[in-house]
């Protein structure tokens, strides 16, 4: 069976910076390390005002492109996941196609567009419709693009305001690919839950305490049900687990709970039995409420043990680079941590071909995936051409006024005109609206 | 290779149903042939006050499931297309699922749940998507649901109020289907185009003269990208093809235009000569204006001539008896096209089985995307089995006092509460709105 997976990836961050100890902490008289401990956040990547996510979503879009070499009748398929959309039927996808016609030869007339919405998830799902629209030979060999891009942005003064985030991941799914073979196993964790919405409304409502619980209950469904069609998981057969990262304190919980489930009847458990016990198991108890009460108390105990901090630094703890100093993006946020992770192990000189990473996405509402991805030889020169670090650099570091007033430009209730912070530079720009409320674009050279 | 493609339909929709010769017309003041000659349409269905996307969705899933037997964990995969949503982030699939939780044993918490906007295309892109998750070997066994709902409405005054719909269809994606097999290969037709927009709004922006150009020139950029993989369609291996129908008198313009396409270059165009020439070729013209201005008489003539009239009876007239009497259902109505159809071939005693269908689906913003299906064995139960005729019988005749009460109820932009004109029976009604804002349903038996 020939591979599918995802041939290369290319990064746009918002061009403005929100640095939540420096700037965010003090004007909310909070300690710094409430946001840098706590939620493990340095900082949130912003957009100017000339970007949203169409600028955001055809920029990534371009240099990928550029950089492989493509021409738009290569490409049979243009998906964009966002839950930050501004039309209730034109997808976002047509607006980055028409950006991307302007400045390559030939036109995507022949690709599939669409728009996935399922909060965070939607990135992922989209991708997986890639893989299997190639599977289901219908591609005549061409790719497909997938977008994921997000202006993760909150009410001002809402809970949420410290894990904002802008930017865009575009991917490129491809037969026999350069960067990852996805497998065709898949695990699913969904329900109908009320942790977080968007009814008729741009920035969300939360709950943010319920959403926690949720992801983790869903995650926990996901990976028992990708183990019943791929077979059990164990930690030394997994190189990194990037997961949905609203916050790198939300995945420090979700590694514990997946390294208590994939630890569980291996002898790393024995091995662990002396020093915190064995894993509590139900039908040692009586009602749920002790059985829960006595894993929570395994579970701290594990967090503390040089076996699971070792297994954490090396599997989890590198996907999270990236994302401490962009914050959220929602649909694309897994996307920047599987990257995270390869370009740390990139940076250590480590050989990953061959190895298999776990993916656990998830999105609000709720549901969570996993499958697993196993990395191609050409993964060295995909993550080298990545300029993210020359990106965040260069983001404009926001005043406290600055960030107030921009806030409002991106408030979908709000009509209000900012001047940039940022010279836009080989990119997309946002340029006005049009006479039917659509949105207009150009390419600043 | 299995066959994959469309089990079962289910139809539902709303209970509420507005007369636009015998109600609609003497208040706008207009001729009702206007309407009925014109658009092609007797009526539109509307939805009841305790009726919205959700209801109807999961209305005509619960029914396709009792029907067809299907218990929970025989679905793996639930797509909701909808241009009507309330929720940028919470995908209605959700809301679905949890609806039918609610009466039958099991849960859907293993499906993958998922929402896609494209104007009127996303139901089609939905299937298309259930389609190659089976064909990628991802499904284990289990069936997709794929469900188009839409309540399109327009504001009032608008031009697109008489063309209004609310209703929703639910389709089941499986391997050996019952109804019809999808082809592997498909045609797009797909620019970045503004003809009708939703720009933070729920009602409508629409360009109507451009709305009709932009659903012709996608559609045979569409038809021209199916024959390139599919070799060139004749009209005597096509029984039905149904077609987006956002009215009647769209689809007239579609047919008349997929005729002159594919009777070109066939012995059908030699037969025609003598009575109206050949068609007219861009090379014999000196510009694009007098090849136009051939073209559009040529296609004049061709309308009035018996074979053409013999065709679009045979092929196009079938599938819009359905849609004649609810309206533009969006992202359900060349679905319910291709019903109406079965049904017509149905009531005429035809053996359909084995006989090729040409699906022509369209969303603006735009987008067109031709597949063939075709028809199984089992067709005739299945098209037996719908009650679509009783629905559209019980609707409850909105006078136009009742019509301007019920419509705001709709408006998202407005908080009004109006008494139900209908009893829901046996049936998921809308039940309220949730501490978080999200839409809350019940079941009443």
């Amino acid at each position: 069976m020939t591979a599918v997976g995802i041939d290369a990836i290319e990064i746009w961050t918002g061009n403005l910076k929100l640095d939540l100890p420096g700037t965010f902490a003090p004007e909310k008289g909070e300690d710094p390390e409430k946001y840098t401990k706590g939620l493990g956040l340095n900082a949130s990547s912003f957009p100017d005002s000339y970007e949203d996510i169409v600028t955001m979503g055809a920029n990534a879009s371009h240099r990928l492109m550029e950089r492989k070499g493509l021409e738009p009748d290569g490409i049979g398929r243009i998906d964009v996941a966002t839950e930050s959309s501004f039309d209730n039927s034109k997808p976002v996808s047509t607006y980055v196609a028409g950006c991307l016609e302007g400045v390559f030869e030939g036109d995507f007339h022949h690709a599939n567009k669409g728009e996935r919405k399922f909060a965070c998830i939607a990135g992922t799902q989209s991708l997986d419709d890639a893989y299997n629209w190639i599977r289901a030979d219908r591609n005549r060999g061409r790719s497909a693009l997938v977008i994921a891009t997000d202006t993760a942005l909150y009410a001002r003064g809402d809970a949420g305001e410290a894990t904002q985030g802008a930017g865009a991941v575009a991917m490129l799914i491809s037969e026999n690919p350069d960067l990852v073979e996805l497998s065709t196993e898949q695990g699913y964790g969904s329900a109908d839950e009320t942790d977080f919405l968007k009814p008729n409304q741009q920035f969300p409502s939360v709950d943010g305490k319920r959403s926690v619980q949720v992801y983790l209950a869903r995650m926990r469904e996901a990976l028992t049900d990708y183990e019943s069609v791929a077979g059990d998981v164990h930690p030394d057969d997994i190189a990194f687990i990037p997961f949905h990262t609203p916050f790198p304190g939300m995945v420090r919980k979700a590694g514990l709970l997946g390294y208590r489930h994939i630890t569980r009847d291996t002898t790393i458990e024995d091995d662990l039995a002396d020093e915190i016990g064995r894993q509590p198991r139900r039908e040692a108890f009586d009602d749920d409420e002790a059985f829960r009460d006595s894993v929570r108390e395994y579970m701290d105990l594990l967090k503390g043990t040089d076996r699971y901090k070792a297994w954490y630094d090396a599997t989890i703890d590198p996907t999270l680079t990236l994302s401490r100093e962009v914050g959220n993006w929602y649909t694309g946020s897994v996307h920047i941590a599987r990257v995270s992770a390869l370009k740390n192990a990139l940076e250590a000189g480590r050989d990953m071909a061959g190895e298999t990473i776990l993916v656990g996405s998830y999105g609000s509402g709720a549901q969570a995936e996993i499958h697993a991805e196993t990395v191609q030889d050409g993964w060295t020169d995909e993550i080298e051409a990545l300029n993210v670090d020359d990106q965040l650099a260069d983001r404009y570091d926001l005043s406290w006024a600055d960030y107030e007033e921009v806030h409002d430009v991106h408030n979908h209730e709000m009509d209000v005109d900012v001047e940039e912070f940022t010279t836009p530079d080989g990119e997309f720009v946002f340029d006005g609206w049009g006479r039917m409320g659509e949105r207009k674009y150009r390419y600043v050279e």
